[in-house]
């Protein structure tokens, strides 16, 4: 570990010669290794990425040249060489770095980034900024094949190619569609690649010349013929071409020559272009190259929990298939999430009746409205909050007309060390705003088991959520009927716990000789035993993994308030869609009138 | 008027001549213009799709064939072949047929489309649910080229490509990049258009064969004759084709006929195919030809008003540019809504500051949040419902680093004539939620202007938000203070309104002797002026245009049930943004403890 230890800045980087950037990169990817399989964390993305953030660590001048990072978790090279080395074996851990980029952590990071396709937009923001402030940085956007097909990325492009903005694009393509084939832009890349062999520079590099960073007569030169070299490299491509942007590749991302001198060439650019480099996921570590969905995120390796663990998505994942077997009208729908969902065994089974549609949350929550309306009885599994990018295809194309969409909706509350970016923390509340949805929160397997074999014969929108485990197999199962409770505890008592999900509920049966009560249905509630608990001496407690504001606890306690004497307020708004076609009746139609107010204040 | 008496039915329309069908066009052409110069709505949309709707409509067989339009506001035409021409009268109006398609109004509507950019989507799920269910009716997006640049048209298009499902969409070109540079995508067909004339059939019809729909051996031989002529103009195109659908095009959408054998021909291919038809915005009316835009949503001409209306528009429209006149950060950003949000002066005075990044408003709100990084003071101007897309967005690129970008949403409240889709009744409830937002709603413009001053020293995520008009000017106004409300009628009395915007308050005002106070921001809460007015006498009542769930009375109310000695019931959950990297901690921190549990049970 020569360099590791001598790296620990730009600067020092920038100090290295061309050929020891390829043994430091070896140090680099063992560290990672080691960091990862202790800590966990996004394995094989940072392998494939080593070389091609040197080059551009190496190349630019962070912070004051912005590199932005799409679904950053392929960033900790990044983290290591801009003064996080000493850092990073804290990588997420609590109190230590994220394992994204974040602003607020390191300067370096120059801008957030844990869900997909954002790191163009980003970047043109930054480029129109530094045009008006009268500055002259780089900016260089880093993004998957995978994060390509996120709509927002498409609409950033549209954008990008008429603005002319001065922006680097590279493009990091790992092939995904060699094991995956999600979508027609990974087929068209997978076409590129084989179209021509990779592309690289025959120039040799004179020792004096890789003393670098000095800029010599002699590396002037260099410059030079590599231009020349460059240019009948810079084939053409119709796809990027036609958008407006110059597309240069593909290049092998590995190979930090090449990488160093080709950044070189797309720095004096004076517009958009792109740099397409083939790179290889989980690079270097053999399990992980080859099943490179597997070593996406890991697990500690270490992590020996004294109680059991149990996987809903597991549960899921074998009572999706029982449903699939017995009725013809299921169908399975994901956004490049097959593995984490659980949906992997009801993809082998039923490969017709399974819709990865890439990272394309939009599309997959219409696409389901479409199949729900043609009379199929689709499931969108989904991590909470990356579902947030359908909040309006879910009110829109879903709950207005009420499609039988069913949203499976994992990784919901907390999420531990994916950190801030992943919180599944706001389902709830933005759930419960939506009209004509239902809300179902199961408090162990055999109850997911039960939720969806009520889902079956449910015609309207339900959404299903649930964090990624549960540790306890509560006994009792009372049926599941729509918007009702279940009394898992009845003690002798005038106080209770009104319980959201299996934590919450886990939480609830530790504090004894209290009501415990399973609300499972988060939306509609259960006013009858609402109505019933909700004594003079009652005292009542609301639990829920998700933000209080428009969650669990407000919804309840505003039930119980408007119900209870204690009515000394009262609310007026809208309830529900309004199909009203006229301003004032629709404001008077919802209550919103002064007769209506004068009876509320007993005026 | 000879054919409109006529046609009501799809099945009337197929027993024209397609030489009938050009005079019929005409006829509801007419028809659509007086009814919207009537009724207010689309003029310049639907003027265009005339022709090529009657083609659809006659060529194909709803409801058993599904056409699902893309914003649906091109849709008048086949909601009056389709049975709606007697009630087509009442569009828009109140208990009348809706300015939008709605399957529950007419199932030849099959999906809803209010939204821009849905279509793809929904004809794809439907498309599946055919093949998987053993039908095989076909399915038909009509899709304009300002929807195409909505992130989610693309997602669909990467996952038609791949699927290969049979699927037509109808492209329709209205060459918006005429008028307006919205990207590199109408770039792009701006040269398409230019690269070559129009392809045009050249057949002719025997007079025994436009007797359709009777299908005789001349028709066979006339459809042979075509296809020929048809493979000749099927010009590929590499950037559809690159994505797996073959392309045809561009046509003069305007000519029935040529569209009509387009469409047959169409029908017989087994894969996904883009038809690119070339249509006129406004075509037959010209002013509506000339400004477009002018046109693209008009008011009843005959409106007449007895109380003045001002327009918060026009306020907005002012102010910011005087804002930008003072201070060189201010940027304005809109999503293809330039005039409807009131930029258009700024765009004309501003023009390198302005950005219109077409119907992107997920690619809107992170851009912004680029150049708030950037150091530059974005504005954002972008109606209730379509930020409704960007939802995500703000919470993860804005809220999380909480970056200064200022939300301007016009359209807020109930919006009457567009109906269910364009309700802004959920901003209030989907930004509540949102850690590190502040929100903002004026009562009339002078306090909007006020706001729009406040804005430019707030350094945090802003939504200012307020429907289109307002009529009264209200005398009072104390200066703007974070999370301050202004008394606007102190009374001798223990009722309070607590009124959210313009809308409420005038409602409020019209109620005497109780005190009414303008609760301008809606977040965070004056929980000092809500402690203060919280005593054991006073009833209060909230006011709010949006629903109430996860609204401000919710707010209110869960405050002043908190403080108040009514604390019979608690609520546990998680506030803000978790940092924390660990589940077990991030809800113990959240308060979610046994320790606390019992405490607030009083146990």
């Amino acid at each position: 570990m020569a360099y590791w230890e001598k790296i620990n800045s730009i600067k020092d980087l920038k100090a290295l010669s061309l050929k020891e950037l390829n043994s430091y990169a070896e140090e680099v990817r063992a560290h990672i290794i080691e960091t990862v399989e202790k800590n966990g964390g996004h394995l094989a993305s940072n392998l494939g990425t080593v070389e091609l953030t040197l080059a551009l660590d190496y190349v630019f001048d962070v912070p004051n040249d912005k590199i932005v990072w799409d679904v950053g978790h392929q960033s900790y090279t990044h983290k290591i060489v801009t003064g996080r080395r000493d850092s990073f074996d804290s990588l997420r851990q609590n109190g230590g770095i994220s394992g994204f980029p974040r602003p607020s952590e390191n300067e370096a990071d120059c801008f957030i980034g844990g869900h997909s396709s954002t790191s163009l937009s980003a970047a043109l923001g930054l480029a129109r900024a530094r045009n008006l402030s009268g500055q002259n940085y780089n900016v260089i956007s880093v993004i998957g094949d995978g994060a390509m097909t996120g709509g927002m990325a498409f609409e950033a492009i549209n954008d990008i190619g008429v603005s002319k903005e001065k922006l680097i694009i590279i493009l990091n393509d790992n092939k995904m569609s060699i094991s995956k084939n999600v979508g027609a832009f990974s087929n068209y890349l997978a076409r590129l690649r084989l179209s021509r062999p990779y592309a690289k520079f025959k120039y040799n590099l004179k020792r004096g010349v890789s003393a670098l960073p000095f800029f010599g007569d002699k590396l002037v030169k260099v410059f030079e013929r590599t231009r020349d070299n460059l240019k009948s490299l810079l084939l053409s491509d119709k796809l990027f071409e036609n958008l407006g942007i110059k597309y240069y590749g593909p290049f092998d991302g590995h190979n930090i020559q090449n990488t160093v001198e080709l950044l070189r060439q797309a720095k004096n650019e004076n517009r958009p272009v792109l740099i397409h480099l083939v790179t290889t996921k989980g690079r270097g570590y053999k399990e992980a190259q080859t099943h490179p969905e597997k070593f996406h995120g890991i697990t500690p390796k270490q992590n020996e929990n004294p109680t059991e663990i149990f996987s809903f998505s597991e549960v899921f994942s074998d009572k999706i298939c029982e449903l699939a077997e017995r009725d013809k009208r299921v169908v399975a729908v994901t956004a490049a999430m097959e593995s984490g969902t659980g949906l992997e065994k009801y993809f082998k089974k039923f490969p017709n009746r399974a819709f990865d549609v890439a990272i394309a949350e939009q599309h997959a929550v219409t696409m389901s409205a479409g199949m729900a309306k043609g009379g199929l009885k689709p499931y969108f599994a989904v991590y909470s909050s990356f579902l947030q990018r359908g909040f309006d295809q879910i009110i829109h194309d879903v709950c207005i007309e009420k499609l039988p969409v069913t949203f499976i909706i994992d990784r919901a509350g907390v999420v531990g060390a994916d950190g801030v970016t992943h919180q599944g923390i706001f389902d709830l509340s933005y759930l419960n705003l939506m009209p004509n949805m239902t809300v179902f929160a199961p408090k162990d397997g055999d109850e997911l088991q039960a939720a969806l074999e009520f889902s079956l014969g449910f015609d309207a929108p339900l959404a299903i959520r649930y964090p990624k485990s549960y540790v306890r197999c509560h006994k009792t199962h009372t049926p599941i009927q729509s918007g009702r409770w279940e009394v898992l505890r009845s003690a002798n008592s005038d106080k209770y716990i009104l319980a959201v999900g299996n934590r919450m509920i886990d939480i609830a049966m530790s504090i004894d000789n209290v009501n415990v009560i399973n609300a499972r249905f988060v939306k509609p509630l259960d006013y009858e035993m609402l109505d019933k608990i909700n004594t003079s001496e009652s005292r009542i407690l609301t639990l829920e993994d998700n933000v209080l504001s428009g969650g669990f606890g407000e919804a309840v306690r505003c039930h119980i308030t408007v119900k209870s004497d204690h009515a000394f307020i009262s609310c007026l708004g809208h309830d529900g869609f309004i199909e009203d076609m006229n301003i004032e009746s629709s404001i008077r139609g919802s209550g919103i009138n002064a007769e209506n107010i004068k009876k509320l204040l007993k005026i």
